[in-house]
């Protein structure tokens, strides 16, 4: 019988940790940790790159600084677990397995690589009876994975849908103010937060692999990342949001997964949001995650998904947990590829010149398709010579869709091939 | 050195579980024990009275019911830990001790229990090596008690405020559209929502049980639960949504403590609460908790605060945590006193006979208690014998304009008692 003791207060030794990567969630942690001065922690070790530049005064000058990550791993370095805090695949992967073969912990916030190769992980530690804990792997600061993973083992989970990626986020909702993509992004790259090359985020990359990460601990469901189609945000333009806004929506990076009666549907990309959806709650950087099990309905987590603070938060409460013995539970799952379409209804704007026909070719275009034509917007005051207009469709799948859409995008009157999105239905 | 090791994901024999109430939410969680088939738990008792009448057919024919709690508790029982959903202060403290006192794990929903003797029941835990988790006491099936516990203990949580009553939430967002309060509550009693005595809920009692609990856990202050300052919401009427529109508002009732650099404050009752602001989302019988952390700052959790299936996902987690060997960490926490009133906003509501000099004489009493007046609210077409009209004061303490609204209160041209209320800054 599994019979659950309690953890003691106070641990004879406190826990040493090494900190990989001393950037900005690396500092945040050592600030944390140095400020808050939580029994059973201390931190001995540092490794990152040109050390001699990142040293600060703040930190103990008992902590051991050095760029030699082996150092750090090393079976007899002061350090009874490791945090890492690089990122990417690679050399990040390497020295998570290194600590976990040596029978260290492993904390780390790598979204990419728990969604890549978390199952391999897991068991890796299992086999060396260790843990490894990634609570800030998807949406920060925002106690997801823990409240899945503590709070809703009960139920079965059988959607999750969210916004994952404080990037997009902060792009779309300053373009609900009528600014357009390139001006939001060259802002938000000024502010830091988009990268120079902005491809993860804006290609929705990020948020399929936080997605992947949540339906392995919630839906129990093990996909590819690369198999969650992702539909970048680039597209988007002002004046779908005043299109949008015509039906009483706005429009959100949506990270969107399901479990249906015959299989398992997962994407990634712009999706029109009503209004009254706690996905149009979000603003700025902020992330949100709406979870909808069998038994409690929906539960919806909010806060802010990235950040070196907030991130170090998810960081340091995972330590506390692991100096007072709390792991994760071993979770079962089974690998699932990506194989249902659900029937949605879509928004699909079109920019032509103007001529008779076009509603007649596009409608029957979509009618080839099965798909039934719902609403016809077009705002007032555009010239003829470059005319805005939407067009609505009742639920359909992506793919047959995509096949109409293909067609149209043939035609002699459209100025730009035509953009299709998902509406959230709430 | 406190050092965590992996749960083993099949434990020898299941942890036998009895269950010491089959109501709403006890019938809930044998439905899910029984479809779930989770592994490492296993139902084997069921003790409620009149059990004759109770027995249903699809829980499995060998568990074994009894009218008698003292068999289920019975050293010799075949209950390795005991689920206590029976509520209130006793004889549930008292089955809850025995169960303790030998030994055997408890899980509870029962929020009065933990809020005014949680530290006793944990220490009597702690000294018989055994556990008390209690994740369905405070808002039902979301995940705020673990969310806080395993994925904000990083944190310094400076500020807990929500909607911890479904009740109230229910007949206040229902009031919005212009029903009276006698109207709803009758509604909300016909629904099964709201007791034949509501007290319990409409005047914030329940509400502050569970921000005790919320302080314990998050800001590790133990109060009192009956000296938290509790405002009953009976009241508020039609009127005073029409006005808190007009100051872009609506009406909830909000728990709030607060930790600030002087002390404690704590309050339950109904307050204005900006559209804008998350706390404006929850409608119907949903609950909402906001954190707020120094590192982390603002994180948000909503869903279905009660009701007998989300209750009952949050029983069931405790229960696969303790089957997975994973309790609670012993919190620390310090009794302190609510010692601090916060200086905010307020919304007073009169209803007058019309005569000359009635704002100056408001105004008077006010400023002799050093308040400003703000804004004074009164809406076209009310005839003069029977007027609502509504000021709004700059930041303030409550005690104070408590006394001022007293001394308004002896004046000859009220036809009520004024009604006060918070506005939450946000």
């Amino acid at each position: 019988m599994a019979k659950a003791t309690p953890a003691s207060s106070s641990p004879v030794s406190p826990l040493r940790i090494g900190l990989i990567g001393f950037g900005t969630v690396g500092s945040a942690v050592a600030r944390i940790l140095s400020e808050s001065a939580l029994s059973g922690l201390e931190l001995t070790m540092i490794a990152n790159r040109d050390v001699a530049r990142k040293r600060v005064e703040w930190v103990s000058s008992s902590v051991h600084w050095t760029e030699n990550v082996d150092e750090l791993l090393a079976p007899e370095a002061p350090a009874d677990l490791v945090v890492e805090l690089v990122g990417g695949l690679e050399p990040a992967g390497e020295w998570v397995r290194r600590a976990l073969t040596a029978g260290k912990s492993v904390v780390t916030a790598n979204k990419k690589l728990i969604a890549f190769h978390g199952p391999e992980l897991e068991a890796l530690a299992r086999e060396h009876s260790c843990q490894l804990l990634f609570g800030a792997a998807v949406a920060g600061g925002i106690p997801v994975i823990p409240g899945i993973e503590h709070g809703l083992s009960g139920d079965r989970i059988t959607r999750v849908e969210g916004i994952l990626n404080g990037t997009c986020n902060f792009i779309l909702s300053a373009m609900e103010s009528g600014a357009e993509y390139a001006t939001v992004l060259a802002d938000a790259q000024r502010r830091g937060y988009a990268e120079a090359d902005p491809s993860e985020d804006v290609c929705g990359w990020d948020a399929r692999a936080k997605l992947a990460i949540l339906m392995r601990l919630a839906m129990r469901i093990h996909v590819a990342p690369e198999t969650i189609e992702a539909r970048p945000i680039t597209a988007v333009s002002a004046v779908d949001f005043a299109y949008a806004a015509e039906l009483d929506c706005t429009i959100r990076q949506i990270a969107r997964a399901e479990q249906t009666g015959v299989g398992v549907a997962a994407v990634v990309g712009p999706m029109l949001v009503p209004r009254r959806s706690p996905l149009a709650w979000s603003t700025g950087t902020e992330n949100m995650v709406v979870t909808t099990g069998q038994f409690g309905g929906e539960v919806v987590f909010s806060g802010h998904g990235a950040g070196g603070h907030p991130t170090a938060v998810a960081v340091v409460s995972d330590l506390v947990n692991l100096a007072h013995g709390l792991g994760r539970a071993p979770g079962a799952f089974r690998a699932e590829p990506v194989s249902v379409e659900p029937e949605v209804p879509h928004y699909i704007r079109f920019l032509v010149r103007d001529r008779p026909g076009i509603v007649a070719a596009i409608a029957q275009a979509l009618a080839a398709e099965g798909i039934n034509l719902n609403a016809i917007l077009q705002k007032p005051g555009c010239c003829a010579e470059s005319l805005p207009f939407v067009v609505t469709v009742e639920p359909c799948r992506a793919s047959a869709l995509r096949r109409a859409v293909e067609a149209i995008a043939q035609m002699d009157f459209l100025l730009e091939p035509p953009l299709e999105m998902q509406i959230v239905e709430k």
